[in-house]
């Protein structure tokens, strides 16, 4: 940046001030920009972008308000400056004050002196001894839904805030504001996903009070299995997806013969046998699911290939297959049945080791045994 | 802008270079931000962000690529500029060329002699005739995903693309990332709960055959009775969900009192009134289906109080609730049942018409009856 003598100086140096506050600004939004792409935790990118926003604009203080369980209230979910960690637990309503204002209306606010601003109210201020003096308040807008607002306070050289900096406040509010419905959209689809599975375990509990807590219980066992074999996060998660929806295809076969006292017949049998094919062909349009579904489809293979549907032999069998297999063996022996009472856990680890091989794959075994917690091991179930 | 004499004007005119076109990038961003808000739809959103982006940076195209169903290839998404049209049918590997290597790498890249960088090749250029010579490109990153890569062609007045043109398309980038991140988010979302839904039908569907096609048949039934009262998209998605899982409760109720062909005995009738009951207790842990749930739950209530699970009476009952009784009645009537062969349309209509005001709300029997197509109305089921 050169200086020139004379005349021209004033202009230079205010075309030099204004050239670097919007060279700030662009830095600003740049370095946020940034951080969107690495920063996986919404709360830490919020934070670095009120701080930023309030160094960039010279302010005192900058927040990011969100609506509570309703739009009646409003929260700070970050808030830099003096009193930053005091605001993190008050909550607005949004019937008066500025942010409250912006908020109803999605409309963006610019006060250099708040007493003569009608919508301001000394709530906040007299709860944390703050004195707010100039604002900018801009919503946090995605697809016309307003969500709350992100506020900057007092320039602090005792200039005014200007256009350039409400534009800037506008840009840094829209990546926080799609950063935030990121993040729940994230989260809906997991409880999206999570809702589903238990309510299909709820159908087959629904149908067969015998199986009630089985199918949690074999999904606990499995994983048992599964850590103790160092499989990844997402594996596991297959896992624990399969583990619990394994019987699903139970729904369909009949309750009289799901519920027999007795020994089942050979017809009962092959009727019984269909569970796992049905349960993997009633899971096939959820693609959550996909991977799971294989292992519903296999949980009754055998190592020794005599199993079911398909009669997959050894290493041909998924792993998380033979991890279930050994796990609901395990939890049909250790509880109560229509036709038989449960066996000790010491019995029926006896009897896992003794089918190693044969019935079960001698890993799963292992697996699952060495992983159970040795206290329980000689020990029946409470 | 104030222009001085002498030795101070270079300094100036390029100072007010600089400015104006920090003030374009500035503006650039502010204004594609304020689209994010009220833009609806991705694609648009994205071909504004490349228009603005070439005019502002002087160039002559710019275009959206994102990865196809693997991370083998990229399509054009949306590309301004000449040949803008020509490229939507383009398919480029990522294996070579700049787009590529950025969006294999995650790194941005700037190139004002594009014959000087080892990562050119001219394969899109010899489809479309264009000519380039210099480019911006950057990756499309959000929570450190690479979707794709945004790039800005030939710095229109010969001059050559700088760090601050890059710095604000990284800014764009970001913007653009967390745009298709949402959409394709709210999008699994859509997924998520349509998949839970046609899996809780196919539950019901595989345990009881006589009902198969008649929760699809509900549900179009309860649609046509719920347009004709004009409810609104809200309440129409509700009676869609509902009319599909109405019947989900009978996944508990014994298969031999299911499909008895006989009439039920009275202690047989006590459970099988239980499965609205049931239903509305396996929806109760989706978040999602929480006004569905009250129509299942009630939709065995009588227009006259006489119904189950509550004896709800008249307009006590939800008017969802109503609609689904006539809808179910309906198809039940005209359906083959185990005890029964299907009655004629004509006569099924007249039944619902009799039973109007006690068995049936008369609205709902009006708004069903009023706009089932009149040519089926005197014929059979096909």
């Amino acid at each position: 940046m050169m200086y020139s003598a004379g005349e021209s100086q004033v202009a230079t140096e205010s075309t030099s001030h204004v050239e670097q506050e919007n060279k700030a600004r662009l830095s600003l939004i740049y370095e946020i920009s940034k951080k969107v792409g690495s920063i996986p935790r919404v709360t830490q990118l919020l934070e670095q972008t009120v701080k930023m926003t309030q160094q960039t604009l010279k302010a005192a203080a900058s927040s990011v308000l969100l609506f509570g369980d309703n739009e009646q209230e409003l929260f700070f979910e970050v808030a830099s400056g003096p009193v930053g960690k005091v605001l993190r637990r008050v909550r607005v309503s949004t019937k008066s004050g500025i942010a409250g204002w912006v908020a109803r209306t999605g409309r963006p606010l610019l006060a250099n002196d708040v007493n003569r601003e009608r919508h301001f109210n000394r709530i906040i201020d007299d709860t944390t001894g703050f004195v707010t003096r100039s604002i900018i308040c801009v919503p946090l807008v995605v697809h016309r839904k307003i969500m709350g607002v992100i506020e900057v306070l007092n320039k602090l050289d005792g200039s005014d805030f200007n256009e350039q900096d409400l534009e800037a406040v506008v840009s840094v509010a829209s990546t926080a504001a799609m950063a935030i419905e990121n993040t729940r959209l994230h989260q809906t689809v997991l409880d999206a996903y999570k809702s589903t599975i238990t309510t299909l375990v709820a159908t087959i509990d629904a149908k067969d009070p015998y199986t009630r807590g089985h199918s949690q219980r074999v999904m606990e066992y499995t994983l048992l299995g599964g850590a103790s074999l160092s499989l990844t996060a997402e594996e596991m998660e297959t896992l624990e997806y399969a583990g619990m929806l394994h019987d699903i295809g139970k729904i369909a076969i009949d309750t009289g013969i799901l519920n027999k006292p007795d020994t089942l017949n050979s017809s009962e049998w092959n009727i019984m046998r269909e569970h796992s094919a049905i349960g993997a062909n009633l899971l096939k349009e959820v693609p959550f699911l996909e991977k799971a579904r294989e292992l519903v489809l296999y949980h009754h293979e055998r190592y020794d290939g005599k199993g079911y549907p398909v009669g997959l032999k050894g290493e041909k069998i998924p792993m998380g297959a033979r991890l279930i297999a050994v796990a609901d063996a395990f939890d049909t022996m250790t509880t109560d049945r229509s036709y038989r009472r449960a066996r000790a856990f010491d019995e029926a680890i006896k009897e896992l080791h003794d089918c190693s091989s044969t019935h079960f794959c001698p890993i799963a075994v292992e697996a699952f045994v060495s992983s159970f917690p040795s206290m329980l091991k000689t020990t029946h179930l409470v």
